[in-house]
């Protein structure tokens, strides 16, 4: 699957504060996140070398227009290996249907492997179970939450 | 839950390394990881701040007897918002049945929420659902995976 023409995949910047936080409007709650506020998480997700990879797609104008992260655990098992856990995948309404989703998906992948992760895994509902088959992966488990808000 | 007499819940140290390795290989492949290699890993776990919390649990011996780390991930969701992953829980064969397993999940569970994470998550198996359960967890999702070996 490739990007239509014109699209880009790269990571997050600082100056994509209001259209970041509006693609992940579709997912779930972000609330009011200044500027401010926006620059020291995407400087902390920078300053901690090899762990965090948030992407972004954009549009032919430069849009952010779909987002997703991967975040690299260290771990002991496996010889000391990675786990890449791909978080937060939100496609913009309008932009649906253009198959972003799975771009997406193959890029954070493609960056857990090349980290040198021996997985990758990620949590999702029952309906988007064949989404993600699409792309690959293979149904292997429960996810369990506990909140606390 | 509280733990027996004589047991202690801490973080992971350096001079663990043999037996935090062999309570691991209950659970998974390890591999040979020698001194220096855990020593680069837990330095690493401890170099980046306010992300790893690899814990253990030891007996009146003070011996590592269960291990399990939690990795807080900083979102933008959620008003910049914080969620913990529970990994690699792991009890020493001939000290399960003793509740080991839940004080380490209770234990996680509240440094994630000392951290200001809003949720907890964790991926199980189908038949460990029903421990979770216990440790007041609730299902909410399906777990997928990709494996590059």
């Amino acid at each position: 699957m490739e990007l239509p023409e014109g699209y880009n995949f790269r990571r997050v910047k600082v100056t994509d504060h209001n259209e970041y936080l509006d693609v992940l409007r579709v997912l779930t709650t972000v609330g009011e996140i200044n500027e401010a506020q926006f620059k020291e998480l995407v400087d902390h997700w920078n300053s901690v070398e090899g762990i965090y990879y948030p992407q972004v797609i954009t549009d032919t104008q430069g849009k952010v227009v779909a987002t997703g992260c991967l975040v690299v655990e260290r771990k002991a098992i496996h010889q000391c290996g990675k786990v890449g856990h791909i978080e937060d995948i939100a496609v913009c309404k309008l932009q649906q249907g253009k198959g972003l989703g799975l771009v997406l998906i193959q890029g954070l992948t493609a960056i857990a492997e090349k980290e040198g992760c021996y997985k990758v895994i990620l949590d999702c509902s029952d309906h988007n179970v064949g989404f993600y088959n699409k792309c690959g992966y293979t149904h292997s488990g429960c996810e369990m939450v506990k909140r606390f808000d």
